[in-house]
């Protein structure tokens, strides 16, 4: 049972992992960073207190912490109520989800073994910008998808923004980084008997690809750039999506659900 | 030939269409609202430049407005070159992008004429969040879709947020107000020949449902409330997207890629 302690004072030491919010949930190799792991609002605290990360705290207004009772009764974690302002000063700014939780970072999963169990993997390479990312696990939750393999160049799913945008997605779906060198670590994919298939808009259309109920690893770029040669060369296949003439590309969360949609199972 | 003229201040009455950016896109039916189309950047001014919206005149400083060049070379419409510093005191707000152009609204669509000649449309209703309704647009315009209807309680594609999300594509992928009682307005479209298929989450997938290659039109609900009854019951078949269970519903306009994906004919 979490215990519900009232906070008044915002400079409250047991706030501290809530302060400079925008580097706490930076990995500790970067400047300033804790690694936090940082969820805000009532849907995303709840896939937090759903998942493996270690909750650390919480806060929030009164109302928000109600609204959790539930999921609150069987953990043994402290939550802090307090009112708007006290949250604002604390933090740094004003949330108007009215609650946040922080936890530590799980235990990293094996890249290995997550291609080794998964039907359908995503494979990211140089996806950078931290709200496509997040989308693009919000997108891989809901079409089925095993797993997300984070390749060179990739921002941190894990970062508050991606966190949100996500809709806690990311605290959900395995992902590892693929270390090693690139694309050669594509090896290893290949090896757990996964079909590398990179999305380029010069592929093969993918609905007519024969990857329906595969084993695939679909290998995603940067929107704008693309794959880079090297990866596009290291794929066992090049599908795409058919697009209008004279149309920028789609945004890669977008493009990634339209080929999720293509080889994942569906799932219910 | 556009001619460049070099503003220095701001309070020059030439930039009166740029003042006052965030009611100035607002429909003449609004308060504030003069209607005015704003086009914000290189890419989504050049994307003016070549529609059918009669353009006033361009803001901008003069690396962008030279990027424009070839552009402007066959159009007749002032250019005002300035300083950032100048442009964002007249516009009220930094803006990064470094060019803005604004237009008069065209003449609108006949809702009817866009239905008898199209072979995949998007119905929206209640879809009143400007940046959804804006990355709609360019999902249609990268995924073949001939025009977008617009119901009920949707948000104004030509307001500034949608057109920027849009890339620009709501200055080109046809759209028009269905007009009258609703869902009866449906009827229009149904006997311009195309079905009406509801994109639900309880629907058919929507892979199998044999709308591939049909003339259909996709009626598509808010995120979060989806259609209304009404709207469902009064559609000829009821769609959905595989999902995985206990996640919630994808963004609508990524939900409208994957089914535009799953009805729209290869555009190439």
């Amino acid at each position: 049972m979490a215990i519900i302690t009232a906070v008044r004072d915002a400079a409250d030491p047991r706030l501290d992992d809530y302060r400079d919010l925008t580097t706490a949930d930076r990995r500790p190799d970067r400047p300033g960073g804790r690694g936090l792991v940082i969820a805000e609002g009532v849907v995303v605290v709840r896939r937090l207190l759903d998942s493996p990360y270690p909750v650390r705290s919480l806060l929030g207004v009164p109302r928000r912490i109600e609204e959790l009772s539930a999921d609150l009764a069987h953990l043994d974690v402290p939550a802090y109520a307090t009112d708007a302002d006290t949250m604002a000063t604390a933090v740094g700014f004003h949330l108007n989800r009215g609650v946040l939780a922080v936890a530590d970072r799980a235990a990293p999963v094996d890249a290995a073994e997550l291609a080794r169990t998964a039907r359908v993997l995503a494979v990211c390479e140089g996806v950078n910008d931290h709200e496509n990312l997040g989308s693009l696990f919000r997108n891989a939750a809901a079409l089925g998808v095993d797993g997300i393999l984070l390749g060179p160049r990739c921002a941190d799913p894990l970062y508050r923004r991606s966190v949100r945008v996500s809709m806690g997605h990311v605290l959900r779906v395995p992902f590892a980084h693929l270390d090693g060198p690139w694309p050669a670590s594509l090896d290893r994919v290949r090896e757990a008997g996964l079909t590398v298939a990179a999305l380029t808009p010069s592929g093969e259309p993918i609905s007519g690809a024969g990857l329906a109920g595969e084993r695939v690893a679909l290998l995603l770029g940067a929107e704008g750039p693309g794959l880079t040669a090297e990866a596009l060369a290291a794929a066992d296949v090049r599908v795409g999506i058919p697009m209008a003439s004279g149309v920028d590309s789609l945004n890669v969360a977008t493009a990634a659900a339209v080929a999720f949609h293509a080889v994942a199972p569906p799932v219910r």
